[in-house]
């Protein structure tokens, strides 16, 4: 049960209200109101609209049987239509979906990760009719989680609601758990950049590779650094090629946590050109040409309601020539729509 | 020495350049060169214009007699000339005073600390004919920058060239150490709060107040977290008191820095409003009324080109009830022209 407008977050009465929503759930279908998990966002602080949402159950419960058909006659069809219906302040709808074995693994979502706690909300659900049991679905989960959502960034923000739910109806044959482990981490991979090129207000998809940290972990948290920089985020979004920013803010993280990192040995590209080496830039007039041409073909239009127009990248690698340590985080700009979504969404 | 527009950082050659500049200046006024400050402020990665630096000189050093007998015939009036010459993206000069035994304290500064790590540097520099001396400041600077400049934020983003000088010609009488060490505080807090109040697109000052952390550190990181968050920024912005991302963006710090914080436990206020405590947020239409009444009269039009209007702040609390420390930070809001300066100020 999923519901948007309010997060139902330190609301007065907020858990015995999502409680008794279930319940009353589970009394139209026959089921434990415990076999149903409610999922809210919204504004923080406010309480659900009890009475009007109890109201709405049984319409919703009259569909369900209809729209069990439409799937299975038209797979994705009636999967679409809740991506939609989930839809907040996204443009378009999340949907992915990977043939494995004799079934299929689809999911759904909704908002941006880290990029809003009020009402983008980050939640995701993923449905599949292959044999797996909970068990290995909770092995599996978080690791294809922490590879695919934990990457991402829209504005540094974590949410207080961000939910991923896995359920098997164990229709079909089982696969190997090591199969469906990748198969489910290139969906939620796709799904993660999908929330971010949809991400308020993204007029550019950042795509950021860090090489050489101490640790993977390190690695991470450089690169989130770097991508949620206002000023790093600010320039891609004018195509302002103005790389200090990028350095300067890898090194705010390296100084702010006591990372012993060596300027003379990072390295830094950006769009394939090599900017930064042996501590010294190498900029001259063409080379910010082909960076600003570059960053300009990598936007996205801002009138560009619904599906994206392409799916390109601003690529930068940053190499700390530290250790083996790795990652590649996704991010997005920071544009005027970024601002006028989020000063003013309410009103 | 102060230059603008090129900050000369991990520029091909650039300490040499620095070095030679203040060479020169030496060879101009019979000083060693090592008596002189360079301070760079500017686009990182490109080289100082060495040539045209130096041709410009003699005429500055020309000036030097001129200014010191002007400043002595009207204190403050050469001085806001070189507050004046500063600016850079600022938009207003920012020059403070204090008076102290027989003498004063001055100082000028450009830009916001950690605002801005290409064009709006924080540059500020402190002048005192008191009789102090080169250890007693070196005690007693470090301290004062602490209390004031680092407690401001405009975006998160430190410089990479950042600078407090102060310097002592020993004139006037000597005070107690602690006397100028609280003067000098107090002169440095309320240029700090020039620099926010003028940060790039600042259309509301934060003035967040933590206390009942652990020690003065969390409170101040605690702090800095909730005033970087890109939600309360653009929340604050639009005159929208969506006070649930304050609260949002604390449990952020806390969950990503190891802090057992207790939600059921902390009060939170905005413009004397209490709107959360015991884990229940204290909403209604009336309250929503009064705080965007309260955060309209806070805000600073944006099309005030010069010295800011009044000197309002939106005052905000967070007790965390778990211990003794506390601390006051400043920050900005997140605004359009913030987007447009940082995204389009090369072009």
């Amino acid at each position: 049960m999923i519901n948007n407008k309010v997060a139902n977050v330190c609301a007065p009465g907020g858990i015995e209200t999502a409680e008794d929503l279930c319940t009353a759930l589970g009394a139209l279908t026959g089921d434990d109101g415990k076999m149903y998990f409610s999922s809210s966002t919204g504004v923080i602080g406010w309480s659900l609209p009890f009475p009007a949402m109890k109201e709405a159950l049984p319409s919703l419960v009259a569909r369900l049987e209809e729209n069990r058909r439409r799937e299975e006659e038209a797979p994705g069809e009636a999967l679409l239509e809740v991506a939609r219906g989930i839809m907040t302040t996204d443009s378009f709808p999340k949907a992915r979906s990977v043939t494995l074995g004799g079934g299929r693994i689809v999911a759904v979502a909704k908002g941006a990760g880290m990029i809003e706690p009020n009402m983008a909300t980050m939640l995701c659900f993923v449905l599949t009719d292959i044999d797996i049991s909970r068990e290995a679905l909770r092995r599996i989960l978080p690791g294809a989680v922490d590879r695919s959502f934990n990457t991402i960034s829209v504005d540094g923000d974590q949410s207080t609601s961000d939910m991923v739910l896995a359920f098997s109806s164990g229709r079909k044959a089982p696969v190997g758990e090591e199969a469906f482990a990748a198969a489910l981490e290139e969906l939620l991979r796709g799904l993660a950049e999908d929330l971010v090129r949809n991400g308020e207000g993204t007029g550019h998809v950042i795509r950021l590779t860090v090489t050489g940290a101490p640790d993977d972990r390190i690695a991470r948290e450089a690169g989130k650094g770097v991508i949620n920089s206002p000023l790093v985020k600010t320039a891609v979004a004018g195509n302002d090629p103005n790389v200090g920013r990028i350095l300067s803010s890898l090194g705010d993280y390296a100084g702010n946590n006591g990372i012993d990192l060596d300027p003379s040995r990072v390295t830094l590209t950006l769009g394939g050109y090599r900017i930064f080496r042996e501590g010294r830039f190498e900029l001259d007039q063409k080379t910010e040409d082909s960076l600003s041409a570059y960053l300009r073909d990598a936007q996205l239009p801002s009138d560009s309601q619904g599906y994206p127009v392409h799916r390109r990248t601003v690529d930068i690698s940053l190499d700390l020539a530290m250790g083996s340590g790795s990652a590649q985080v996704l991010g997005s700009d920071l544009t005027h729509e970024y601002v006028t979504e989020n000063a003013d969404y309410r009103t």
